[in-house]
């Protein structure tokens, strides 16, 4: 986990202006309960304000019922503001989330979204980012109510640490975010988001009908979770 | 540890060219023996060809006498083939294992070189790559020898996970043979170079006086071994 703020005059323009960030990832010790990631972001420049933000769970295992739960979360949450906007956000968060060097994509998605501003998205983005805000932990709490109890093996286990290597590959290789964070010399808080034990291995390919390869698949397909 | 070979016909020149690779990297499961990483390789079109290569160690404590005895094993090598050789390739090796981010090396360097032609370097670069591929298991046994059979702890277990943190780090960041290597397609072969376990732990700080605080200072600032 990780907040931060600042506030200051555009070296650019010279305009008074404001930066602020939260952000918010989860790894669990339990492989049944997917790492949460989410974050809201705000740059000011003057009387315009632009948002950023998202959330987006990354499990080691599909749990069906959960995952429709969690996309249906955030979008009762967007239709309060624009009928097309669950759709819009979550292929956003698809696109954004996604190995190209390995045709998958992170997680199971949620929403995302950057540079929004009242003017050109047609409707409250301060409201709505505060309620994404507010929204994130209850999007999230009634999953790990759901496993947290359950047994998991140690192969389980290991397969939730190999998952993890594609969680820094990601953030390592493509994270934009990141590489933003890391030029800014802020390496520590930016790296405190990486799971804190992963594992590697040559070529794992999950056996044919296995939990394992179930996840594979849709993570090489993103689907949508009516 | 990956090799692999290819030939072709050059699309940008229609020129027949041949490139080889081979590269190996040891991670030990115990925290005193360094991590080798070395390649060589080679690329030729028509009668021309450019060779690249390296070995270095990564270690997780400093030992003096290794990392002395192993900067000097090189230096014998490439004493052969060019008085200045070694100093060359030694700051090549310290400039390009190097995480900026971190202000870090990544390890106790050793030699490094790319697209070295015979005709432009004034020696035998076939030959020295010859003896640079014999030579890695050589410059690295030594050390494993004498380590191997050393007691160590959780703590200094735990101090080796860490610091693979940082290897990975080096590698997705910064490094452009794993870059290239993406491009190309073949993560799996890329990725198996990463290490087998890996933690992360937020803002570190070695004990002042300690070990851990010995191995910092030489990556922050890397010396000659004489």
């Amino acid at each position: 986990m990780s907040s931060r703020g600042r506030s200051n005059i555009d070296p650019r323009g010279g305009q008074p202006y404001a930066a602020a960030a939260m952000s918010l990832v989860f790894h669990s010790a339990h492989p049944y309960i997917p790492t949460l990631r989410a974050d809201v972001r705000l740059f000011q420049v003057g009387e315009e304000a632009w948002y950023g933000g998202g959330c987006d769970l990354t499990p080691s295992y599909l749990d069906v019922a959960d995952t429709q739960a969690f996309h249906r979360f955030w979008k009762a949450i967007c239709d309060k503001y624009k009928p097309e906007l669950h759709g819009e956000l979550k292929e956003w968060c698809d696109k954004y989330f996604y190995i190209p060097a390995r045709k998958e994509h992170r997680g199971v998605g949620g929403i995302f979204f950057d540079d929004l501003s009242s003017a050109e998205a047609g409707f409250d983005v301060e409201a709505f980012v505060r309620e994404v805000g507010d929204s994130i932990l209850p999007s999230w709490l009634p999953i790990v109510e759901h496993h947290r109890g359950e047994p998991f093996t140690d192969a389980q286990r290991q397969w939730q640490l190999l998952r993890r290597g594609r969680y820094i590959e990601f953030n390592l290789l493509y994270d934009r975010g990141i590489k933003f964070g890391l030029d800014g010399g802020r390496i520590e808080s930016i790296m405190v988001s990486a799971p804190p034990l992963i594992a590697w291995k040559y070529n794992v390919v999950p056996e044919p009908g296995s939990p394992e390869e179930d996840l594979l698949k849709v993570l090489q397909q993103p689907r949508s979770w009516p």
